[in-house]
């Protein structure tokens, strides 16, 4: 353990915590050949595992495909599902047009993909915590494709996370059991560089909200309080905070 | 950026983020009396703020709260909820002599507790990659949770997530607006040491899966698979891995 006996980080090292968390980027594009080497991944997926869980439950499952039947097929039911979304936007021809100039998945150029799942069943049916919030074992699962992804990073490797895609066609594909619940589809692969910003940012689609929006004190105020809670509004509203 | 150019982190770097990782842990115990400077509660805020979100929504609110009203009505909460679960284990006295035993929440004792809300209003109702999945808002909170959560750690301080209580309460006790959802209970605070491995490891409620069990290769086969996927499921099952 760095630091001393009960495990303290360093200055130095929170910093580069940091700049992992900073530069982490949703990715679609610019992917290279370069594979992913064994070691590598089993790094990046024993991070994942490592993610905390309701009741210690562990839900996860991890799918590895580089198959690329497989491929072209999750590739035809995320194209079936933009046309569908494409059509939502009828009545809005200018996002319409800036939607169309989006790249919103890598699933066959990037060099592995991974389907994250939840399963109900595991350690069931008595999970400490889930009785009372009956999706906390989702909520679980999403922790863990966020260290998984924090890990890529920090291995050089982008992801993206491709969300217009029909579940029913990937439990098929995949061959889900009925209970086993796909939560992500991740596109991993190395690429020629990490974006300063968010690519719906830098496209202008959206940009990101300032901190103090998403701070509320003691109660909910929208992130609009008027309160200086000990001068911590101060703090963020300050630029270079 | 560390590294070069395009943001490489070097070999020193990631065994710092793989330790930050591996040592995080859900603590409701030891925790002290230090204060949270405000100082770090924004660097540990701003890591949240980064996390993914589906189509950029960023969908998320932290209520920070120190007031000890608060904090009593949502521990009676707990506490009423704590019942109900052990009533659930009245036929298994082995299981409930243990949960008795165990220690579930922080709620008093931590410097600051911090309530994760998820808004699905937000930028709505047009979000990309949510109008296929309508749930990728919360797993994108979640995401933000996992971020608030390392950095946590990365600065020294213990998180531990209440799953225990009634979302209906913590909905009046914060005044909430009904389309408001919360989704995390967190008390985050210094503590004594971070043990070694999770308390319902050591307590022996579960223990962590191989991480075998749960890599499946190219479609579902529950991690039991026969195939050797270039020597992956080898290395993985070197206890030394």
């Amino acid at each position: 353990m760095t630091g001393n006996r009960i495990g303290l980080f360093t200055e130095i090292e929170k910093e580069i915590f940091y700049k992992i968390i900073l530069s982490r980027r949703d990715v679609r594009r610019n992917f290279i050949r370069k594979k992913i080497s064994n070691k590598v991944l089993l790094r990046i997926l024993t991070a994942a595992h490592h993610a905390p869980s309701v009741g210690y439950s562990q839900p996860w499952n991890f799918i590895l495909i580089r198959d690329r039947n497989s491929r072209l097929k999750i590739k035809e039911s995320f194209s079936k599902e933009r046309l569908k979304s494409i059509e939502l936007l009828a009545m809005d021809k200018e996002r319409k047009r800036k939607y169309l100039d989006l790249k919103l998945e890598g699933i066959l150029e990037s060099n592995l993909n991974i389907c994250v799942t939840y399963d109900h069943k595991r350690f069931g049916p008595y999970i400490i915590g889930r009785m009372t919030i009956k999706e906390a074992g989702i909520y679980s699962v999403c922790c863990a494709i966020q260290n998984l992804w924090l890990a890529a990073r920090a291995e050089n490797i982008g992801v993206g996370w491709v969300s217009i895609i029909n579940n029913k066609d990937l439990k098929r594909i995949l061959k889900l059991p009925s209970p086993v619940k796909p939560i992500a589809y991740l596109c991993l692969g190395y690429i020629t560089k990490f974006e300063v910003e968010p690519d719906l940012q830098s496209q202008n689609w959206l940009s990101r909200l300032d901190l103090e929006k998403v701070i509320n004190y003691e109660q909910w105020d929208g992130g609009n309080s008027l309160k200086d809670w000990e001068g911590f509004n101060q703090r963020l509203t300050r630029k270079n905070a």
